[in-house]
């Protein structure tokens, strides 16, 4: 039997439908094949360490211990796109006016010097810089009054969508905010002004006295698998103290947060066999003053199945997995082999059973 | 250059950027590799003639002359979908109740008793019941009065979804209008309030005037890649008579969405090298009552391209080929060979490119 679910933040309706899976749960990786390790270099690759004269003049270098510019040594580089959506040399879109030049900017975060190195399988220390990277460029871009918002994201394999193999993410800053936020704003303003605090301050009490959708748990921060999810393995990420911008965040709380998406990347990949999957930040808009009622998060999408003309058409999806199941398959098949697990890992299948288990 | 567009009916926004593809326009073709004909049977196969068994009993069965119900001899034949996401026997949900049963409907169109036939070179004759089938379908559900919305669509190939290969369409029908459809009817209703007439009827007068992303036109039906189309070749069909509900349409009406629809099809798939596309249909809620400022159309979205991170982050899409130039690509390649081309036929480029070309 099927169950609509609505999603509390969002308003958005989901038909969960397991009835119509007809594989088993462990069979829903993703549509291509296991990747094989490749070379950690490729001289066709722009964003190979060596290969800097490819790209244009970066815009950050991390971990480069005082090299030049463009010059290998770095651990996390940000260039600009050369193929960019949006452009800052363009002129400023004029208010209500339907066609205007695109306005903005568009940059690659290169995570890696390595080709073959991807979120997930990270040396220690590797995600930190990512996000330390794209802390510092937004709060570079945040310094522009005519852009409005940032959208950071990453797609991960052909399969969602990246064109490099090369490990990388992409910051499009955009002189409006874009309508998916816009309406999470709205809707979870009209929530808050309704009474009951911040949706989302709610949403995270909830899931961690429930515990069955968590995934994994740490100081500062807290995913989960959410109770409307759109597609199987739909995950969040949320910060468990209130705050509506990322670029408001402290050094530990960026910590914080590279520690547990790299481990969310890593449980997803080996449960689901490696799977595509896009990542995306959603935050206030840029400069915007404290939001009582919004709280910036991550949401990950593993490719798994595939949005097809019923979704297109009315904006509703159909999951084939409950999310309470999904969650444990995470949680039993994406555990380290070794069993050593810390604190921002992956919740022990038992602590997730009863709200008893606790919040580690 | 980009360039900011924003749809005129649901205010979406898109960027036009040229300038990131890398590839000329007619290497923009599907993912997948051009179909070989397969054969017109399979034994395994639930929808082919000979097969109907295997399905569930029929809801309806046009072009049998007169044979019983679950025999061959059709020509176009609507089941039950067996692995259904919503379904009728389910407890009616409660009214603002966020987890509720899922009630509905699930049902599978067969469009050709043949598994190696599809739309865009079906025979004469057979979209059109292809068509009818749906609107008796729509009339029998539409008497269910828990039953708000028909979701009918179409998924081809599996790069867009279908997971069999025999020509199939599907409807779903939900027991709430959906978001992507509120979203619509609520934002037609306040520019019709505004002023300014059914904003759908603008919309065909403007793109017939300016005749430059026209794909095809005929007495009833104009079809033409949207000004703010969110992937390169989009494309919407229109009926030209102001109408909401695709239920009150009439036989003529129906006979004409099917040979332009068929048209426009066929002229994707050569254009394109058969790319796999998504179609649906947008119609007021069940039983509504006329309304002055929506019209039922269809959309239809060939996979070229992928939605990644940031249109699923944004909502937000990036479109690499300026709909013009699109819409001019889709009317030179798409034409028939033979050059005979009817009134419902692709506009010939000449008549599209000034306004003094007229209506065929």
């Amino acid at each position: 039997m099927s169950e609509f679910r609505c999603d509390p933040i969002t308003g958005r309706q989901v038909i969960i439908a397991p009835q119509r899976s007809r594989r088993p749960i462990a069979a829903l990786s993703g549509s291509e094949s296991k990747r094989e390790p490749g070379p950690a270099y490729e001289a066709g690759c722009p964003f190979c360490a060596g290969n800097e004269a490819m790209t244009p003049p970066e815009l950050l270098a991390l971990g480069s211990g005082g090299v030049s510019a463009d010059e290998r040594g770095w651990q996390v580089r940000v260039v600009p796109n050369r193929y960019p959506a949006v452009e800052r040399t363009q002129e400023r879109p004029r208010a209500n006016d339907s066609a205007s030049a695109g306005y903005g900017a568009h940059e690659v975060l290169v995570e890696s010097p390595l080709h073959n190195r991807q979120p997930g399988s990270f040396p220690p220390g590797q995600m930190e810089l990512v996000i330390e990277a794209l802390h510092r460029r937004g709060e570079a871009l945040a310094g522009d009054p005519k852009l409005h918002y940032l959208q950071f994201f990453r797609n991960y394999r052909s399969g969602a969508g990246a064109s490099l193999e090369h490990p990388h993410s992409q910051i499009i800053a955009l002189p409006f905010v874009p309508p998916l936020l816009r309406r999470e704003l709205e809707q979870t303003r009209k929530l808050y002004l309704a009474g009951g605090g911040c949706p989302f301050c709610r949403l995270l009490e909830e899931e961690c006295v429930l515990m069955e959708r968590i995934l994994a748990l740490n100081e500062s921060f807290s995913a989960f698998i959410p109770y409307a999810a759109r597609s199987p393995f739909e995950s969040w990420i949320l910060p468990r103290r209130h705050g509506a911008s990322f670029l408001g965040t402290g050094a530990e709380e960026r910590a914080a947060l590279a520690a547990i998406l790299e481990r969310v990347l890593r449980a997803l990949a080996q449960a689901l066999d490696d799977p595509p999957y896009n990542y995306y930040l959603h935050a206030a808009p840029l400069r915007s003053p404290p939001l009582p009622y919004y709280h910036w998060h991550i949401e990950i999408h593993p490719r798994v199945g595939i949005n097809a003309g019923f979704e297109m058409g009315s904006g509703v999806y159909i999951n084939e997995i409950v999310p309470e199941e999904a969650a444990r398959f995470i949680r039993e098949k994406g555990r380290d082999e070794d069993g050593r697990e810390r604190q921002q890992d992956l919740l022990h299948p038992c602590a997730a059973q009863s709200p008893a288990g606790g919040e580690s």
